[in-house]
């Protein structure tokens, strides 16, 4: 059967045609925008044709942010201007029409900004040009290394007056993408705008800086968040046979940085979400268990989507089984994780033996944050994961290079096939 | 140490800008052309200006086959015609300037040739259209089980009185790059035209021959072979300091298919090969056997430049202990295999764990066309290969798609650690 889902996975081109169609027609779905509410239009209507048990719509109000007109960012030397690629963090607030322009000061993290002091930082922009790790073979482990400066760049460089932010894009790979993620002001903390520079711009700006005493920088955002409003999560499943009542899930988020195509991050997870319903009715797999398709809204900015289907799912007094989540890159799989795995359980080493000819390893882990909430009311859930190669992943994240085309069509299928397996397996054989 | 070999590749750029300059100033180097001469001179001088212990050039007569002009091919359906993109076959002869113009018959493989037999054959050019298996995981395999096609179609088909071949092109990828690769001809079996058919071509022509009876296609090639020319295996080497005159070498090929920047094949690999040894003399390394680094000429075509190298080793006496060859795309290394590997050997089990923090698994195997004339004068010499994730080389291998933009910096990088690491390993330790 684990041969059938393979061979049904790598000949069928509609994960892929999906996965083109969401990037092209819904590119800029940040939760809130109409893009957005394309994508759940889209994904709805996707897995109303499938002839699923099942396929509804959950309401959730969402933040609205946006990002307005596009940003403009200079280095001001003198007479000269070198403009440079800029891309406003998410919540941040906006410059203003007038821009601001100020003297810029570069510091690595947190640490320099006490020591620098009030003094030197007061009515400055501060630059943290901390990069990611390149020394790290785990490209997520470098990247937790340095995305707490976007995070909350803002509000620390503030507590010493600092008047605006430029932070370092997260990415391994020298380029002129500026990249963006979702920021926090701290209460009682003054707000102050943020945005992100590609790498290619940090490294001109930092040679610029040691050249120039007091160079002036200009930037001029003009995002804002308006009043929340109502979004959904999709919803599509198969009943289970025995225990209908009982859910195994899988999921990915349908909205995405307005920057890019999210291609990614993550219309691939949520159409591989939606392949591995398609697997199981074209090769008429009838689970025991009810295996359902999450499309998850929100995941980038607050992640109201996850929590609202934790809230619903334990109000309806659902019996959650185990959740999957796909949201590390659509890239060549090469484990699954899942939170149960126990190497001296032989039904687990069975899964591993079944799974090695296909170069997937089974391993522990598993989690994610739209699945995470669920952890609130279904204390013994099992999360899953699937863990792809990563090497290349930051290289799109977060930015306008994280488009269709960098999305191999193979790959795509691989990892629906490696999901389907796993749940395949789990459903006929049960955990543990 | 091995950290160290890792972190000094994950810094730098240096094989990076290589692989740019190659695939940018040497596209079009199919051994005997100017261009594979201008790789030849940058290489040498790369190796030259690393300061190494001995850098030469070693002569080899190669293969002058040349393509001409840009090929034409046109389905013919009454007063319409469709162009659709091929390219001539490695060794194939031309059309001559009228081209070749006949009716075309599809075939799937060699048997349904015999099922046809010459009365169905004769007159006609045969389409031979047999995909790459994409259920297949492996896509060697896959690709191994369709390029038979390729090399030998036109001599089967030529039996039958065909008087041209359009052959699919190998990749599991559908898009419009027509591929190539080497193809021989039959003593005493008449030599007619081969050309491959982009993927989107092949389905296209597939269509319209369903469609209608006595489809007519048109190509013209003007390719052909010049006499044999001198051209150069490029070599380089860090002098070991306890076995100066015992070799380990490493290896990649430097001609690559004119219709395409050769990034992936093989460029990289030679590019990988010079990062060994930039590594080891950045790290200080003293190496206790002789290095040696070793870019092959007319590896695509007839294997010239590995068959000399081996013969001159030989006439020289020297002695060889290992080759690796690297020639299966730079993309994200998975394991490293030397043929000498035993799982029972605690040595190598050490060698295992301490690439596992890597990524890389270490494994039995080992080989390629280049190293592999070694082993009729060296029986006991061990042969290593780096093995890649191969799920997405055949969208570029021997097509114009084989471009530095497909290579990943980082995939290079962490490529050429894991060779240095196991060649670190090996030098230090021994084999067995």
């Amino acid at each position: 059967m684990i041969r059938q889902i393979y061979n049904e996975a790598l000949t069928s081109d509609v994960a892929h045609h999906q996965l083109k169609w969401l990037c092209e027609n819904t590119e800029g779905r940040i939760s809130g925008r109409p893009e957005a509410a394309k994508a759940v239009d889209y994904t709805y209507q996707e897995m109303l044709n499938m002839n699923l048990d099942r396929v509804y719509l959950q309401p959730c109000m969402v933040k609205a942010w946006k990002r307005g007109q596009p940003e403009k960012a200079f280095i001001i030397s003198g007479k000269q201007q070198f403009e440079v690629p800029v891309s406003a963090l998410g919540l941040s607030i906006g410059t203003g029409s007038g821009g601001l322009h100020a003297e810029i000061i570069e510091v690595y993290d947190f640490e320099d900004l006490k020591e620098l002091g009030r003094e030197q930082i007061e009515g400055k922009i501060v630059f943290f040009n901390k990069p990611m790790d390149p020394k790290l073979i785990n490209t997520f482990a470098a990247y937790g290394g340095a995305a707490g400066l976007r995070v909350n760049g803002a509000a620390e460089a503030a507590k010493y007056g600092a008047v605006g932010v430029v932070v370092r894009s997260l990415t391994l790979a020298k380029d002129d993408f500026p990249h963006t993620g979702v920021m926090h002001y701290e209460e009682g903390v003054e707000q102050i705008p943020a945005v992100m520079i590609s790498t290619n711009g940090a490294d001109f700006l930092s040679e610029q800086i040691k050249k120039e005493e007091g160079l002036q920088f200009y930037f001029q955002t003009s995002c804002y968040t308006e009043a929340d409003v109502v979004s959904h999560n999709v919803i599509g499943e198969i009943k289970g046979s025995v225990y209908p009542d009982q859910i195994i899930s899988i999921g990915g988020h349908l909205d995405a940085w307005d920057n890019g195509q999210g291609a990614h991050d993550d219309a691939g997870g949520c159409v591989q979400s939606m392949e591995v319903l398609r697997i199981f009715k074209a090769l008429g797999i009838r689970p025991n268990y009810t295996i359902r398709a999450v499309m998850f809204m929100d995941e980038e900015i607050a992640q109201r989507g996850g929590q609202k289907y934790a809230e619903q799912a334990n109000a309806n007094q659902e019996k959650h089984l185990m959740a999957f989540e796909q949201d590390r890159g659509v890239l060549v799989p090469r484990a699954i994780a899942f939170s149960a795995f126990d190497p001296e359980n032989e039904k687990h080493q069975n899964f591993k033996a079944l799974l090695k000819p296909y170069n997937i390893e089974v391993i522990k882990g598993g989690g994610g944050v739209d699945i995470g909430p669920l952890k609130q009311f279904y204390p013994d859930i099992v999360f899953g994961d699937l863990i792809t190669d990563d090497q290349r992943y930051f290289d799109f994240h977060h930015s306008g290079n994280d488009s269709f085309d960098q999305v191999n069509k193979r790959e795509l299928q691989l990892g629906a096939a490696a999901i389907a397996s796993l749940i395949y397996l789990i459903d006929q054989y049960g955990i543990n």
